[in-house]
This record gives structure tokens, sequence and C-alpha cells, in this order.
């Protein structure tokens, strides 16, 4: 046999272990295979948990598919699994490889009549497969975890042992590291799911905190749907600044900006017609009430920028500590223009809504004063853009 | 050499992929070596990302440690890891190892002064250690991952150069397994980090909540507490049912069994003295306005439950739906007992704190009647541990 490919594919296996999309990684192995040891066609059948059953997971070769379409799927009935499973190779050979001629040749010695007749089966699927070899993973003793299934090779020559069992070493490391991928897998699930969890109960009491304010529904995901929009727009000339983080800070900020609303007294928040004085400052303290309650939440200090800043004027006019220009954070100042937007476009009790083109001239009026240019500007650009 | 320890490292350093705790990880190596390879002792120094460093991360063997504290940190300007980092041992020996007494031997030859006084120090640095190889591990061609230090053999033969080049392609696998972990516990730590922010944001949101109703400042905590410890309770007996998950389910639950109040009125929340029966029917739309908030989130489907069934008596006279025993779910049952120990030790526009004991007393004989008794009498079971 050809001694060089090995090196290569023990190289490969080891650096295996870092690729942690299963499904990336046999496709990997199996072509790695298919081009090194130059057979016709390989697959691997893999266990699946979810379908208690074994899915032909990628079969491929230059000579094309010769896998039945049906026999992609194993459930613990199927021969060629119960002859792994229950370790049958053991008793015949005195390694764990299925090779189809020396199982033929070993039929005529068996006694056992439910043996010959599982390996009748198993070597008959074999044929149906086209394949000459099988080579089993386990991971621990017990657990069957694939099957690479071996068609012939392509200058006509048999598998030797020394290469049989080079196999059985390499699909060793590849059962261990498709069980490190699903792992990893899993626990990426879990931190999407907890990702999730958090986006939507936050959106939830948002939802319900503007549903307090009579005149705000919808308001607060109209106000992160916009700023998350400008942020984007951003980024396309300012990668660094406007990354994941500061998007995903974004998003955060956006859904909590008016939380402290929570605190403002209802008859305040839902009065008809224009507010007084000391109704106006009683409202204006929301933002305070806001970072008074995300304070605790060590997670959430760059958000608390955002929900404390967002009714900063860029002339240093706004509330609550009148910083001006650059002292203002950007991720407060892309809200304040959102939040603006929507206020200017929603039906209040003291005014009714401007068309989209009257409020994107405000804003424009206001780049400078109110809102900071480079923002006010990319507000602008999405508007002409139509997504806005 | 005796060839005997390899088939056993081999076998171990492809387990050790599994292993995703990085010390632990380190530990079992550095263990087997001691063990498998019969030396004196044996050390590793891994990279720290966030210290920029070197760290002797364990160092051990039968005669105990042989390096001392203060070399247990090596920056980038060390002469050992400049020695690794610069590969200068592929310029002087062609495989990755160190060798103490070839080095020793190889500087006469060198002419480069630079490179004879690198190797000078590190030989020095070998001294200090008590260390006779060296075997770094790469990540990728560049980047040093960490170096194996071996001490003498304990039958006194020098290591043949067989058995370092399988220290090589181990410390490969080991490398390998080390990057692995740390992926795998960034990982974790992520998750982790999303886990305490959900948490944490509920929290004060529930708190928020509960600030609104003047009556009932930091009832949700309290709830909260009292409910888990009853769960942990029935968990003694019944761990199956009692379960992490169901733990977790009722941790949220609990923090937003009263999120229905933010719909209603403050005027209605805050009222002095007894509600009227219109008042008591708006305040009892809470538990199915909870609902409406969070019946989006798919996550919270079990958590839902908990929200909208705490006010329902296992007579089957509370509400919204008045179901009957086994009709209503565990984790609202829990709530249930939790809320109204809470409600009736803290004061309340209509009435004055009772004590525990009489809080007790109360949950008692509406054991059957309000409260399911198996949580009635795991809840006095743990007033009476002092726990509650």
């Amino acid at each position: 046999m050809a001694i060089d490919y090995k090196k290569e594919l023990e190289t490969a296996a080891k650096t295996m272990i870092l690729v942690h999309k299963p499904d990336t990684l046999i496709k990997m192995i199996v072509r790695m295979i298919i081009e090194k040891v130059k057979v016709s066609h390989a697959g691997i059948l893999l266990y699946n948990k979810e379908k208690n059953s074994y899915i032909l997971t990628v079969s491929r070769g230059p000579v094309g598919l010769r896998i039945p379409a049906g026999f992609a799927r194993m459930d613990m009935h199927n021969p060629l699994i119960r002859f792994f499973k229950e370790r049958k190779n053991k008793l015949i050979f005195n390694n764990d490889c299925l090779v189809y001629d020396k199982g033929k040749k070993f039929l005529k010695r068996i006694e056992d009549s439910d043996l010959k007749q599982l390996l009748l089966q198993s070597l008959y699927q074999m044929e149906i497969f086209g394949v000459v070899a099988c080579i089993p993973s386990y991971y621990g003793d017990e657990n069957l975890l694939g099957i690479l299934l071996l068609g012939k090779k392509k200058d006509g020559a048999t598998f030797g042992s020394d290469e049989l069992n080079f196999f059985i070493a390499i699909a060793q490391d590849v059962a261990m590291a498709i069980r490190n991928a699903q792992l990893f897998s899993e626990l990426e699930l879990e931190l999407e799911k907890k990702r999730s969890l958090f986006y939507h109960t936050t959106i939830a009491l948002a939802a319900a905190i503007d549903a307090k304010d009579h005149y705000t529904h919808g308001h607060t995901q109209r106000v992160t749907d916009v700023s998350l929009e400008i942020a984007k727009k951003l980024g396309e000339k300012n990668k660094k600044e406007f990354n994941e983080q500061f998007l995903e800070d974004l998003h955060i900020a956006s859904l909590l900006h008016d939380i402290g609303k929570i605190g403002i007294p209802e008859a305040i928040l839902n009065k008809q017609g224009p507010l007084n004085p000391e109704e106006r400052k009683k409202i204006n303290e929301h933002t305070n009430i806001g970072v008074t309650i995300l304070q605790p939440i060590r997670e959430l200090q760059n958000i608390i920028l955002g929900v404390k800043y967002h009714h900063e004027r860029y002339d240093g006019l706004g509330y609550p500590d009148g910083l001006k220009g650059e002292e203002i954070p950007l991720i407060a100042s892309i809200i304040s223009v959102a939040d603006a937007f929507d206020a200017m476009t929603s039906e209040r009790s003291y005014h009714l809504p401007k068309s989209k083109e009257e409020a994107v001239e405000e804003i424009k009026r206001q780049s400078g004063r109110q809102f900071d240019p480079q923002i006010a500007a990319a507000f602008i650009k999405l508007f002409r853009e139509g997504k806005i």
C-alpha cells in the first residue's frame, strides 16, 4: 500500500477537532478519504439522536452516488447496524472492520444460524451500496457513532490489513471529532436560545410599557428598527466602531430606552393636550429613572448610556445633563434621531402626525442643533434609499 | 525505549478532546506523562491571553516542585519563550524539541552571536528548572501555545529520538485539545453571561413593576426566594420532577408572576382601603394580562403556566379558570403558597402584617382548600427548619 497519504490523513484528522460544525466536518472527512485513498466512492452513516436511526449523511465519489436513496436511513433493526452495534465483527475478525470478500469467505464456516443470517444480510446491503469495506466508529465501548463505507479502490487493489488498521485509528479520531462537534453545536444552540429568550422577553416587557402610554403604541419597536438601520449605514464606512457588539448594545438600548416611563404617573403620560412645565419636568425624569432601574445590571453598562442620554441635544440644550456635541455617546445620538422621527410621524395628544417627508426635513434642519450631523446625514441617506 | 506506554498515551491523547475544562485537561496530561514515561517531574508553560505571558500552569512529580515560584510567569522577552516563538530550534535541530545535552554540545558550533546568547540563556533556564527536554506545542504554524517541560527519566536514561518524535506528536494532540477546550470555555462563559443578563434584566424590570404598586416593595424577590426553597424541598424526595429545568422555569415564573400588574391602573393598585368588587375584578385581570404579554415568547410556554394560574385554588374557587386540585400546574401551586405567605406577612392598605407564625398557621388551615396539600406541607417543613 501507498504509505504517503497516511501522514496527511493523520494531520488532517488532528486538526478536525477544531471544526465545530458536524456537517462540515463529515463532508471534509469523506472528501479527504476519496481524494487521498483513491476509492471510487465513500459515505458515512451517522447516528441521529432525534430519529434514533443512522442516516447516510454524505456519500460521494467521482463515479457518482451508488447508494439508493431508499437506503439513506437505517433504524436499529437494520442488519448492518445490528451487526456493528452488537460488535459481531469481533467474533469473526480480530479487528473492527467488515470487509466484503472476507465476510463472504467466512460465511461458510459459521455454525450459529442467527449470526450467519445477520452476516448474510449485512453483506447483501454492502452489495447494494457497492461498498467493499465498512469501518465503524464507537464512542466509548458501547455506542456506535457511525460507519464509514468505502467503495472499491480505483487501482483495483484490495485493502491490506495495515491499511484497515490505519482506517480504524482514523475512524476513532473522526468519532471523537464528531462527538466534540456535536457537543459544541449543543452549546451553541443553548446560547442561541438564551440570546433569543433575552431579546424576546425584553421586547415583550418594552411593549407592555409602551402600552401604558396610550400614545406610543409600537413606538419602541419602530425606534429600534430605525436605530439599527442608522448604525448599519454608519457601519458601511466605519466597520470597526459600528461592529457586532455595538449593534447588539444599540439593539438592547433601543428596546429599553423608555423603560423609565414605568415610573411616570399614568395621569401625566396619558394627559390630553400639552403638558405644563411641571408635568414636562416629571416626564423628563424617565431617562434617569431608566438608569436607576438598569444600574444594578453589570452587563448593561454600555447600554445605560443610550437610555440616559437619548434626550441630549447636539447644541447642549437637552437633558438630563446638557451634554454637548461629541460628549454625547454615539449610542444615544442614534436613538435620539430615531426617537424624534417616530414621535414626529406618530399621532400625539398635542399634534397630528407629520408626513415622513416633513419629518426628514425637520431632521435636516435640526442637524447640528438637536442632532449629531453625521447621524442626521446617515438617516437622510437611508430615507433617500427608501429604507425608512 | 519502552514502547508499551505509547499506545496508552495515544489513546488518552485522543479522548482528551472531550475534556472541556482546560485546567483539568492540562493536569491530566502532566499526571499521565509522569506516570507513564516515568520522569522525575514535568510541567506545562501555557500561553495566557489576558496576561500575554506564559504561565507555569502545572508542575508536578514525585520529587516535588523543582521550579522556583518566581519563574512561574514568563513574558515575551523571556529567552526560552523567544527561542520557541521564533522557532530557533528548527535552525539547530531537525525537530521541535530542545534537549539540554544536545543544546550544550551545539553551543560551540554556533557562529551567530545573538542565537548563541539566546540558546545559552535558554539552557540556563532549563538548568534552573531541572528540565532536560522542552517540547513546544504550536497552534497553526505561528502560535506557540505552550511548552511541555520534562525532568530526568527515573532510570537515568536519556530520551531517544523516537521518543522525542513521539512526544512531538502527542504535544500536537495536546495543543489541539487545549485549543478546543479554550474555545469551549469561551462559549460557556458567553452562555453564562447571557443567562446572567437575562436574569438580571428580568429582576430589574420586575422590581420596577413592583415599585408601581406602593404596597408590594420587594414582593417579587421574596416570592421568588420562597418558591425556590419550596421546590428544592420537594426535590429532596422527587429529583426527577423538580429537576434543574423545573427550578429554572420556576425562577423565571416567580420573577414574572405579577408582570400583568403593568396593565392595571395605578389608581386601583394604590388605592387606600379595601377594593370594591369591580376594582377587585380589574386587579384579578393581572394574571391574564401577564399571559398576553408573555404569550409571544416561545421559550416561555412552561413559565406562562405559573403566571396564569398562581391565583387558582386547590378547591377550584380561584381565578382565572377555576382549575381544581391536580389540574393546577405545580409551578403555579408553588408560587401561590409563596405569594400568599408574602401578602400575609407584608403591610397592605387593608391589613397590618401578620407574624410569620400566624401566616404559617393560616397556610396549614388552607391546605387542601386554597393550597395544594403537598406544597403546603413542604412549606411548613421549611418553616420548622428555620429556612423561612
